[in-house]
C-alpha cells in the first residue's frame, strides 16, 4: 500500500511538489485555502499554466492518488506533513509568519506520535527548531525532546517554469532540529529528490537557502553598480561583461532590480536578525545591495531623461513605453517588481508614461492605475528585459 | 626571418609574455633595469621559480631569439613594443605611473614610423588613449592621428604559476585606441595568444581587467560578511557554503581580506574616478567591500580571543602562531598581504604573536620584524590558508 503524505500548500511551488511525490508512489493530500484550486486539481486540471509538466502530471493523479482539499482533518493519519506556504516581510521588513503560523498550527492539531513535520518554506534562521516546535508542540500536546515527532526544514529551491523537474536534477538539502528528524526526514526525501543532502541542521539548511538569494542580490547590485560605472567612462557594459566573464567570473548583467517573492525579501531575514542584535557591521554589504536595487529605478529615470533628449519633441509629449512589467520575463508575476516600479515612478514625475506587456491585457493595466499602449506607438520604449532604451523613429518626426 | 618585437618589463608577467612570444617564433628583446636578472636569462636560467614552465623555455631561448637587456637602445628597429611593467596605488590610493610613465616614454624615443605599442599592465580606464599616447608623442614626435603608430591595450591576465599556459588556454582582451590600431595588435596577439578577442577600443579592454579583479573583491568581501553572520548564528559557513554552490550560485571563501598587486588595487582605479567627479553614489559597493576586506583582521582578532578562552593560561603567555603570511598560498609574496597585516595587528595588540610561513627562513621572518616559530609549539595557530584556528593540546597543558 502507498504511504500516504501531506503538503500544506498548493501554490507555485507547493503543487510542483505534490505532484512530484504522486509521481514517486506516495498517496498525497495537498491541502489548501483556495476552493477553486482544490476543485480543479482533484478533476485533473492544472491551475499552474507556467509549470508545463503539471498539466500531465495533474491530469494523471488529480483526484486520485493527489487529493486536494480546504480540510486539514482530511490528512488525519498522515506520516508525513511538509509545509510550503508563503512567508512575507512587512513594511518595516520583519518576517510576518502569519500564514506559516496558521499553517503549522493546524497540522500541529492533527499530529500523532513518530509523524514528521519539514519546513520548506524559506524562513529566517532558526525558525524551524524555535517558533515551528513550539507551535507544533502547543497544538499537539507531544514533545519533541521525548521523540513524540520529527521535525525538519528543506527549503524549496525551485524556478518557475521548471519546478517538477528541479526534483530530479538540482540539489536540494534538508536538516533536522535534531539528529533522529534529520534522519527520518532525509530517508523520506530520498525518495523524491534525486540530489537530496543532508546538513548538520535545521538552522544550516534555513541559511543555505538564504545566502543562495543573497549571492544573486549582491552580485545584481554589483552589475549595477557597473553598470552606471561604465555609462559614466563611456563604455559598454554588456560588452565588458561578455568578455570579461570566464570560468572564474560571473558578472551579471543591469537591470531595474531584484523583484519576485525571494531575492529581495531573503536578505532582510539576516540583515533585521543582525542589526536587532546591534551587530550592524555584520550586514552591511547585504543593506547596502538591498538598497542599491530598490534605487537603480533613479538612475533609470535620469538616463532616460538624457536619452529623451534625442527626440524633438517638449518632454511632456513624449510617449514613454514601459514595455514589460514583471519581475522577470515570462513570469506573470508583480511582486515586487521593479519594472512595475519603474513604470510608477515616471507616473509619479508626471511623464506621459504608458505600460505594455504580452501576458498583460490592457484591461489588466488600466487596473493597475497604468495606462496602456503598444510599444510601436511610444516615441521611446524601455525594454525592462533587455534593460535598453528604443527610440521609434516613426514617433521622433511627428 | 623570425620579426623582432619587444617587451618591456621582465617580471612576473613580462617574463612568460617573452617566453611565450620566443615559443611562437618572434625574436624577442626583453627590456628590463634588474642586470642580475637580464643575465640569468641570457645564460639560460629562469630567474622566476614560481613559474616550472620558464626553465624549459628560458633555457632553449634565453640569449638566443630571447635576448634581455637593459638598455632600451637594443630594442631598436623593433615593430611591437609591449608594455608590462608595475603600476601602483599611492596611500591616498591614487594611481602611480610613474614606472609605467618611464617605461613608455623609453619607448617613445627608440619608436618609429608604423611602430606598435600595447599596454598589457593593468591600467584605471583611459590611461592609454590619454596618457600613454601623449607620452609617446611627446618622446617620438609622431602622431597618432595621421596613423604614424599604432596604441593598443591587452591587460595580462596571468596567473601566478600557469602564467604560460594561460597564452594557450584563457582568454584575453586586446582594444585599439583606433580601429587600426585595434587590428594591427589584434593580428601581431593572435600568433600567440589562442583566445584572443578584439574589443571596442582600449578603454573597454581596461575596464574589463579592472572589473574581473572587483567581481573576487566583492564575492571576497561577500563571503567574509556571511561567515560574521554564520558564526553569529551558530552555523559552519564551510558547511553551508559548500551546500549553497551549485551553477548559479559562487559563494567564496572567507579569509583574511585580499591580497598581492592585483585584487585590493583595481578597486581603486574605478572608486578613485567616481569619487574624483563627484559620483560617490556609483562606486558605494566597490568602497565598501574594499573597506571590508581590508578590516577583515579585526574581526579575526575577536575571533582569536574568543578562542583563546578555550586556553588555561593568561593571555599574556598564550603563544600564538600565524601559519602563512604571504597574501596567497604558493607565492611568495607579501604585497598587501592581509595575513602579515594581520601578525602586525596581534603584536600591535602587545598578544605573544609569532609567525610560520615554509617560504621564509626564520631569517626573513625575523627581518620583517616578527618572532618566528613552529606551529606545534604554539599554544593556538592560525592556518591562513584554512581560515580556521587550531588549538595545540600539548600548549594547552603547560
Amino acid at each position: 500500500m502507498k504511504e500516504t503524505v501531506c503538503v500544506v500548500g498548493l501554490g507555485k511551488a507547493g503543487l510542483p511538489l505534490a505532484a512530484r511525490m504522486a509521481e514517486c508512489n506516495f498517496r498525497v493530500i495537498g491541502v489548501d485555502i483556495d476552493e477553486k484550486k482544490v476543485s480543479m486539481i482533484n478533476s485533473g486540471k492544472n491551475p499552474i499554466p507556467e509549470e508545463s509538466e503539471l498539466f500531465k502530471l495533474i491530469k494523471k493523479y488529480g483526484g486520485k492518488s493527489l487529493i486536494a482539499t480546504t480540510n486539514y482533518s482530511d490528512a488525519k493519519g498522515c506520516k508525513a506533513f511538509l509545509i510550503i506556504v508563503p512567508l512575507f516581510v512587512n513594511k518595516n521588513k520583519q518576517p510576518d509568519y502569519s500564514i506559516v503560523e496558521s499553517a503549522v498550527r493546524n497540522v500541529g492539531k492533527i499530529l500523532k506520535k513518530k509523524n514528521l513535520v519539514v519546513i520548506e518554506t524559506t524562513v529566517p534562521v532558526g525558525t524551524t527548531e524555535n517558533l515551528v516546535k513550539k507551535w507544533i508542540e502547543e497544538e499537539s500536546g507531544l514533545n519533541l525532546e521525548k521523540g513524540d515527532f520529527y521535525l525538519a526544514n528543506s527549503p524549496e529551491r525551485i524556478k518557475t517554469g521548471v519546478a517538477v523537474s528541479r526534483y530530479r536534477d538540482f540539489p536540494k538539502v534538508i536538516g533536522g532540529v535534531n539528529k533522529k528528524s534529520g534522519e527520518v526526514a532525509f530517508k523520506l526525501y530520498k525518495r523524491f529528490v534525486n540530489k537530496i543532502q543532508l546538513v548538520s541542521n535545521a538552522r544550516t539548511a534555513e541559511f543555505i537557502k538564504i545566502i543562495e538569494g543573497i549571492y544573486r542580490d549582491v552580485n545584481i547590485a554589483l552589475a549595477n553598480e557597473l553598470f552606471k560605472v561604465a555609462n559614466e567612462l563611456n563604455i559598454d557594459y554588456f560588452e565588458a561583461r561578455k568578455f570579461a566573464n570566464h570560468k572564474y567570473c560571473h558578472l551579471f548583467l543591469p537591470s531595474t532590480g531584484a523583484g519576485g517573492h525571494c531575492i529581495p525579501v531573503y536578505p532582510w531575514f539576516l540583515i533585521s536578525d543582525m542589526e536587532s542584535k546591534e551587530k550592524f557591521s555584520y550586514s552591511k554589504l547585504l543593506r547596502l545591495s538591498r538598497e542599491l536595487n530598490d534605487e537603480m529605478i533613479k538612475y533609470w529615470f535620469e538616463l532616460l531623461i538624457e536619452k529623451t533628449r534625442l527626440i524633438n519633441k517638449p518632454l511632456s509629449k513624449i510617449k514613454i513605453c514601459i514595455n514589460g512589467i514583471t519581475f522577470r520575463q515570462g513570469v506573470k508575476e508583480l511582486f515586487h517588481s521593479r519594472n512595475l516600479a519603474f513604470a510608477r515612478l515616471l507616473k509619479e514625475k508626471n511623464l506621459n508614461v504608458f505600460v505594455y506587456d504580452k501576458m498583460f491585457s490592457k484591461e489588466e493595466i488600466k487596473k493597475l492605475g497604468l495606462n496602456w499602449l503598444e510599444p510601436k506607438k511610444a516615441d521611446i520604449i524601455f525594454d525592462s528585459f533587455k534593460s535598453r532604451f528604443f527610440i521609434n523613429k516613426g514617433g521622433n518626426k511627428k
